[in-house]
């Protein structure tokens, strides 16, 4: 295993609680060891099979993390805000902004990036083009363009083959933008393992013909970039990909494991809440609310609440208010009392992360560090 | 109507965009003529019906807008974190600390509020009182204590009257605690209007119990501390009750129009966006996601989406990404373009509110100030 390096181990530096105990909470925590094995297991996946691995950074908005993924062997970082940029850039010099750069102040922000960071940005339409190579123009600077396409998740993208070499001619013909390759996002196929095998077999086929048709038009992609955590692992049934993009994998979260891409055992990051109230019957009140957890459920199960105890994975979440989790003790013999820790592992770590500002790292029950979510908010 | 007071009004102090179309989105932006009409008409109601007005901060953790609720007349206010507690004693000197007092760090934390703020607290249970109790001798202050029962939410709350006899002798034993009253949070009846007169009688009965136990115990409640936004206007209805503590109301949002308790035309917040990508068809793309929107349903209600466009409420947000909001155009002629500002209102802004650190204010399409959200986080 790669250690993790200083300063994200420098205990030395740290001057908080030494224990959980200390932590007030809720507080997002996140296990040392299983952080550095997620971060070690995903690298060693893309580096066997040959994939460069451009890790999305909205999971964890900290440059400390992102630089043991580039540690790690990562080929750059993808980001989606320009704050993520602008933090980022100081441990990187290369960046995907992974989302249309429509806006003048996105777009006047973004070209501002500091000049060695060479930006590559994913777009679907004319006036993104032209509005990108206008601004890249007034700032004197380069940027590459991928062109996004729509492969059935039907959020961003071309929706033709015909419309993604249009686009790429366009590119291609703007002296301020280089046309470096097609981007996907397949969050359609986020579904169980057993529903996975037709989706990437469609997937396979959409991405065959988008590329047919630039290579047909000479615009061949250098690079054709996808992926996320729930179908890590299956990437190399995509021979077309050279690029992924994974974010959730440095932690995991309850989704992740619902979707087959990780073990609960794996979840790295949970968040650390206290009992605060029994006094209705067959529940338990704790600190971890909507502020704490946020609200997205696992997909296609409602029932299933909006995080589980790690300790006791068949107790979750199952209503929330604010500040306040409500803790469903009818299937469980146990009774946490008022006062009790619980850590609690949530449906979607990404928008916990992004409700808080430090994050604990801890080994067992001692606290060894905390850094910030630098990269968190806009402004 | 109360004019809003310096610096809130101040906009010579103010440096950033003029006009929306200045604002890096997605953003918060409030109006200022309805959030003074907000304001004032919630003061006017509780003044009209001599309730005292206690405002939950949450919804807009700003001491400027905490100051706006003093000025007319707010009798103090209500914190759910010690992080908005430490912030608005800058701006009050008596301070309801709605939440259990449970976990040491926040307990340690909650009685350094600076001394010459009056601690009321309210809580549930032995374990709380007694913790309490200690701290306050520890740190040689006393801390107001209002019982707390549950009335039909099923959330915190003592579950029998007999209960709230014996915590309210219990509190009234400790020489470092007052006994200050009775506080519940009927949130079971955010319903909309048609089912709450129900509701409301059954709140009555339960509460006239209650009340009716604690004085013939010789401990009748000095203060009735209840109330929230959706049923803010109804409060004359429930004569036990002494004091309210809403907090949506000086946004106002689409929960609390669905509930009969505001109109649309009275949410003071939006979160402004901006449509990124139109290439699929009949949809538009904003940047507004659940890291900006939040994820809260309406109430019985899935299908309607995560917020409306603001100029064209039938048209919602009917899909989420972490920084993408899909907006469904099936049902209307209007054809958004790329780059377009649009408006969003919130299903629940206390949560929107909590994603920011920076809240606009506008007159129209002018900027005329921005303020931070202060006692956001909790650190």
């Amino acid at each position: 295993m790669t250690p993790l390096a200083d300063p994200i181990t420098s205990p030395g530096a740290y001057t908080g609680p030494a224990t959980l105990a200390g932590i007030e909470t809720p507080a997002p925590v996140v296990d040392l060891g299983r952080l550095a094995a997620n971060l070690d297991r995903t690298a060693a996946y893309a580096a066997s099979h040959g994939i460069a691995l451009r890790p999305h950074v909205k999971t964890h908005k900290s440059p400390l993390i992102a630089r043991e993924q580039l540690r790690r062997g990562a080929a750059g970082l993808t980001c989606a805000t320009v704050r993520e940029v602008e933090v980022m850039s100081a441990v990187t010099d290369d960046v995907l902004f992974a989302y249309p750069p429509i806006g003048g102040p996105r777009l006047h922000r973004l070209l501002s990036a500091p000049p060695p960071v060479r930006l590559t940005v994913s777009l679907d339409s004319e006036a993104a083009i032209d509005a990108l190579a206008d601004a890249a123009a007034a700032a004197g600077r380069s940027v590459r363009v991928y062109v996004e396409a729509d492969v059935g998740m039907h959020r961003v993208g071309v929706t033709s083959a015909e419309h993604a070499v249009s686009l790429a001619r366009r590119v291609a013909g703007r002296r301020e933008l280089e046309y470096a390759g097609l981007a996907f996002y397949a969050g359609h196929i986020r579904v169980p393992p057993a529903k996975q095998d037709e989706r990437l077999a469609q997937l396979n086929q959409a991405l065959g013909t988008i590329v047919d048709a630039l290579t047909a038009a000479g615009l061949k992609p250098p690079a054709v970039s996808g992926g996320s955590t729930p179908t890590l692992w299956r990437t190399h049934e995509l021979p077309a990909v050279t690029e992924i993009r994974p974010g959730t994998y440095v932690y995991n979260d309850r989704m992740t494991a619902d979707l087959g891409a990780c073990t609960l055992d794996q979840c790295a990051l949970t968040v650390l809440a206290t009992v605060v109230s029994t006094s209705v019957p067959d529940q338990a009140v704790v600190d971890a609310g909507t502020k704490a957890l946020g609200r997205d459920p696992l997909d296609d199960a409602s029932h299933a609440g909006f995080g589980a105890v790690a300790d006791h994975p068949d107790v979750v979440v199952s209503r929330m208010s604010e500040e306040h989790g409500i803790l469903d003790l009818r299937g469980t013999s146990w009774r946490p009392e008022t006062g009790d820790l619980v850590r609690i592992i949530p449906n979607h770590v990404c928008v916990v992360v992004h409700l808080n500002d430090v994050v604990y790292g801890v080994r067992g029950e001692r606290v060894e560090m905390s850094w910030p979510v630098a990269a968190r908010g806009r402004v």
